[in-house]
């Protein structure tokens, strides 16, 4: 039995070292660079190729890097013989609640359009409304949204948040599935923490955009798949978006070609909203590989019908 | 006895409407359009020009638009006879805090690094470290200090703080003067936020930045003239510095000539940390001016030997 590994952008040697200090004497190779293919029983996944588990005729396990698992659930080569498990870290949340703090307090200082001004050498001071002052939506009351709704609160920030059903969160003014276009009209910041079911994807669209303020910002730390792009690009040109900070996309790494890069108007970070800490993931992995070795029931198993 | 505003780079008409709706038949002009110089009996100043209120004989009072007077008492041509005043509001506290917590965040997230790799549509992940991961040292333990030392606290950092008398506060680790080196030598981030007295100008050299780790960052937001600015940029050449986040310099403007402008590691604010806001500074500003009508004592008047 040996672990494979799968991972794309996301620092493999790392992992790598890291699983081999926990089992130091397990066989831990990084795909495509696999000897024996049929002695792989279990594989660590971060958006790998479709289909490229079809070589390994004795996977039992496929771990996501991360909290998502939509990157192997959508690859329908997969038998449904082989467990997949992901991470589940508290500080995820916690990472991603304060990225999106740094982004809305971006926002509000104007951060983005200094550094827009740095690049014209530009010395022009630019009025500020207070945390007290900002309506931040956030779209989506999940795990998620309800903590960067919380962060953002003990900051200051008006917070109101949207979901299908409507919740009751302390310090959160909530909108429920038919109050959308009321919850957008006060929004200064929308923050998407949307999940991606077949409802949600394209559902950040011209629809929504033009119900927002004008000069409104909008953040998406999701899923590239729940944006419109076109429409998102017609929103920032024609100043119903002053910025789209962005850092999910339907195509990852983004397109050299792709528009967004020198827009004006648009922020990218590399998916680096929330990163899984391999100090405390690689200790999970390596549990639930003994646990494999041992015919133990796996942690952290995936519903795929529920889709986490 | 009319109202005079010398302030620059400072949204003078939008001061001027304010006052006016408080003060309605008070003549209130914008300088260099004054009609009878005799006639002002108030002036409100930021950074005005040395020299200018010789030409105003009546001249009682010159009320600073921010907290800071140092634009003021440095001007020699101003007689002992003429009172100062200044803006006291604790939203410039509480502005000033959420500012330094912005940059902290923006270079704890390598927020600055991506919209450098933007430039080259660069998709690259860096790693991060949590706020509980990242000491955060502040030189200067005043108000601001405080106040800003309290807000990363609560944002989770790990705050230090160092002044010329050890200080006790809650949740930051003090240092005395003498104790400088041990507190840079822990520094992730090093804050600014020093008063501008004679023991501090220059104060922040290559000395200083000798004893930060390796790719520790710099962020200034007191005064210009506590940094010696050729010993910051070469800090940034030998990669002791990751980045220097300046929002004030010696020079406001800062000259089109400066290197800041164009260094790769260097991040511009126009001394916008903290804003006096119009709204209820106007109110202080009016008040005093109707106080100084009726021969009353002025409010939150500055002691010219303290310096605030």
């Amino acid at each position: 039995m040996s672990i494979a590994l799968f991972i794309q952008h996301r620092f493999s040697e790392r992992w790598k070292d890291h699983l081999s200090q926990l089992l130091p004497t397990t066989k831990i190779e990084i795909y495509p660079e696999i000897e024996k293919p049929d002695e792989v029983s279990y594989a660590i996944s971060w958006k790998h190729d479709l289909g490229v588990f079809n070589q390994f005729k004795n996977l039992k396990v496929i771990a996501s890097l991360g909290a998502g698992v939509h990157h192997i659930l959508k690859d329908e080569s997969i038998p449904e013989s082989i467990q997949i498990t992901r991470i589940v870290d508290e500080q995820l949340q916690k990472d991603m609640a304060s990225f999106v703090l740094t982004q809305c307090l971006n926002v509000n200082r104007n951060i983005f359009q200094y550094l827009r001004q740095q690049e014209q050498k530009e010395w022009k001071l630019n009025t500020y409304k207070t945390p007290e002052e900002t309506k931040v939506g956030i779209l989506g009351m999940g795990v998620l949204g309800k903590s960067a709704g919380e962060l953002l609160h003990q900051n200051g920030f008006q917070v109101m948040g949207w979901s299908r059903s409507k919740k009751q969160i302390d310090y959160i003014e909530t909108y429920e599935a038919s109050a959308l276009n009321q919850f957008l009209s006060k929004t200064d910041i929308l923050v998407c923490l949307l999940p991606i079911t077949k409802a949600t994807i394209g559902l950040v669209n011209c629809k929504m955009f033009n119900q927002l303020p004008k000069n409104s910002s909008f953040i998406n730390v999701a899923r590239g798949e729940l944006v419109e792009d076109a429409d998102l690009l017609k929103a920032l040109n024609n100043n119903r978006l002053k910025w789209a900070v962005l850092d999910v996309f339907k195509e990852e790494p983004l397109s050299k070609n792709h528009l967004y890069w020198s827009h004006p108007k648009v922020i990218i970070t590399p998916h680096s909203a929330s990163l899984t800490n391999p100090k405390t993931a690689s200790k999970q992995l390596a549990a639930n590989y003994l646990r494999l070795t041992e015919e133990k029931e796996l942690h952290n198993l995936v519903d795929r019908e529920r889709g986490y």
